[in-house]
């Protein structure tokens, strides 16, 4: 690309080491851990006696340079400059209770765009907490155009529109050109759920009027799962002001995060013991997408899943998304093969070859297959084994017959 | 102990090394890891180029037989049978959510015994979810004798009473005999919080007749922060099923949860994802307290916090809870001694001997420190080197002129 389009550069704090110096923690918690526990993930080390003893160190408040370092970080990955920029201590679907807990109140109208599990999520959320809930509807493997969802706003007049970015059940990639727009010209929030995307596809938060935006952290940031980055615009912002009541959740009161962030300019209070080693993974994830760039991943990841889905074509396989600029570039969804289950072709490709991959989920289930390729995993090698991998499970897998 | 007073045994398959087979997750997600993001918490790595590249291998569902074995862990350090025992994914903060979430319906009457941060905390959440909050209260320091549970659950007629176990903020360990019986005797369910208490101090869930206990990951367990043990009697089960609304969150949902942990003894289903390194490290928490003993993890906690108190009232120091057996062996309370500041204190433990102990909390803000022996770090060593440097601090820190 020759013109950069980001507005939001790389923080350079973010790209220097993450120093966390060694210490006895003797506080009320959270306490030193040994060094199985936190290796544990990794090395599947044994909880015998002799594995222990040397009581690796851990901080047991996150620095408050490491959050604003995290913050920085996903201003960049998001392309926003707001100030309540964040993570929350939980994985994406937490981040989608918060924006729905946050934004609404009892009796609010929310328009939830559904071609997939997410809406049909968000909805159910959304109902929990007594919102009025209208549903516009798309077949699994569709997007909306903004047609679509003008008609919604004009009929439903919602205080919020819910979308999701990356549709991880359908592997669909929803445009958002212009949604924003559209949006605040109705009087309506914009909120978008972009755990499958982020890194993946562009999005710029700001340029496209989003206004409530989150991610997970195990997709192409590629840390553990369990914690999840979450931005409000002012405009949001100002709906969480004017709120009459609290949100259900006081783990996740954007007001009292907002404060625990240092994002409000208040001295911080103490609000609940975070996931700190999650926070310190996600902090490195989001350094090697900011030391990487975001336009050199979102053509990675371009580039990788149009490889797949040449491979995918090229041995017969049926896409489940028809049109290619709608598919999503981090999962790619393709039709089981008739005659072929999809148990059977997920259970060969990890027991000879150790790759996984996953069957359909929500409305696609029993009917694709669903292969990631994110973050460190978009790479020609990967699209090189898992279409091997494929081709055998053609050609060993029982077929019933026809 | 001649005779054990233990009911449910340490779990065999928890004792049995942890097996994590190593493969490229080609999935719609969790991806991946490399291994600076994983080992970032320990080591402090840097994001620079060299570290990376052999693309460390996590699971991205966590495998059924692990989620036994921490159910089974669970049930061991609650002692208790209750089928419906499992992890949130969430720190103990989210597990108070999950509990009153869960219990709590609009309009239903809970009495919360409030002597510290973690009352006031439980009847902010009922209030949030619309329940008539009752509070029991008692200064900062004591503790709740059985007299003053009846007077509460006779006046007020609750459907559910909140008591904190070990109450991290003021140093109490609440005695718990006896409560269950009476609680059960005015038809209301007893809720305990035992974040920072469980496997430092005796809890009997079964025996005790509690109907909902939970912890966190991050104390005498020994993982980072980030998962908390719950679990729910029968009784508790039963306020579940008569429920007529659903509770306001999903992602907390103890029926869905329930099934996605196989406690329902239906198939289980994709409920959300989990945060997999915490659970392996829980995993591995669990294992250690099952392979060492709950009755000798108790017995060391107790002794060291015998030595501390001991090793503090010979400095002249004066302890913020008078009565010996009413102090949570896991966090010990000292007043802040007087024309000292207890930042410059902490400060200088934290600077000149790499040892971090907190201030107070809530209603001890100001008022006193907090010394904390949990796990692996409850040890004559911790004690001797706590002590050693708040003899120093005495010594060096600057002192008002009174």
């Amino acid at each position: 690309m020759a013109t950069s389009l980001l507005r939001v550069c790389p923080p350079g704090e973010l790209l220097r080491p993450l120093a966390v110096p060694e210490r006895l923690l003797l506080g009320p918690g959270p306490t030193s851990s040994p060094p199985l526990l936190l290796l544990a993930p990794r090395r599947g080390w044994s909880s015998s006696a002799g594995a222990r003893g040397a009581g690796a160190m851990l901080a047991s408040v996150l620095p408050p340079q490491v959050m604003d370092e995290i913050k920085a970080g996903i201003q960049y990955a998001f392309q926003t400059r707001n100030r309540l920029s964040l993570a929350l201590s939980g994985s994406g679907h937490c981040a989608m209770e918060a924006a729905l807990f946050n934004l609404l109140e009892r009796g609010d109208t929310v328009l939830v765009a559904i071609n997939g599990i997410w809406g049909q999520r968000a909805a159910e959320i959304a109902r929990r907490v007594g919102a009025n809930v209208c549903e516009l509807l798309k077949p699994p493997g569709k997007y909306f155009t903004p047609q679509d969802i003008e008609q919604g706003l004009v009929q439903h007049k919602p205080l919020v529109l819910f979308i999701t970015h990356g549709e991880s059940s359908t592997g669909v990639l929803q445009p958002l050109e212009g949604l924003g727009e559209l949006c605040h010209r109705h009087g309506c929030l914009l909120l978008v759920d972009a755990v499958a995307s982020l890194g993946g596809a562009p999005i710029f938060m700001d340029q496209q009027e989003i206004d409530v935006l989150y991610s997970g952290s195990q997709k192409v940031l590629n840390a553990p799962p369990g914690s999840a980055p979450i931005s409000f615009s002012e405009r949001a912002r100002d709906k969480l002001l004017r709120r009459k009541t609290k949100p259900p959740s006081f783990y996740l009161d954007m007001g009292c995060l907002a404060n625990y962030w240092g994002c409000d300019g208040e001295p911080r209070r103490y609000h609940h013991t975070a996931p700190i080693n999650s926070f310190f993974s996600l902090r490195e994830g989001l350094a090697l997408l900011a030391e990487r760039g975001l336009e050199s991943s979102w053509e990675r990841h371009r580039a990788n899943c149009s490889l797949l889905c040449q491979g995918l074509l090229d041995m017969g396989l049926e896409l489940f998304v028809e049109e290619e600029q709608a598919r999503l570039p981090t999962i790619t969804t393709v039709r089981v093969p008739e005659g072929y289950s999809w148990k059977d072709i997920t259970a060969f490709l990890m027991d000879k070859h150790g790759v996984e991959i996953a069957g359909g989920l929500g409305p696609t289930a029993g009917k694709v297959l669903r292969i990631g390729l994110m973050g460190c995993n978009s790479t020609r090698d990967s699209v090189e084994r898992v279409l091997g991998a494929l081709r055998d499970a053609l050609q060993r897998c029982p077929r019933s017959r026809l």
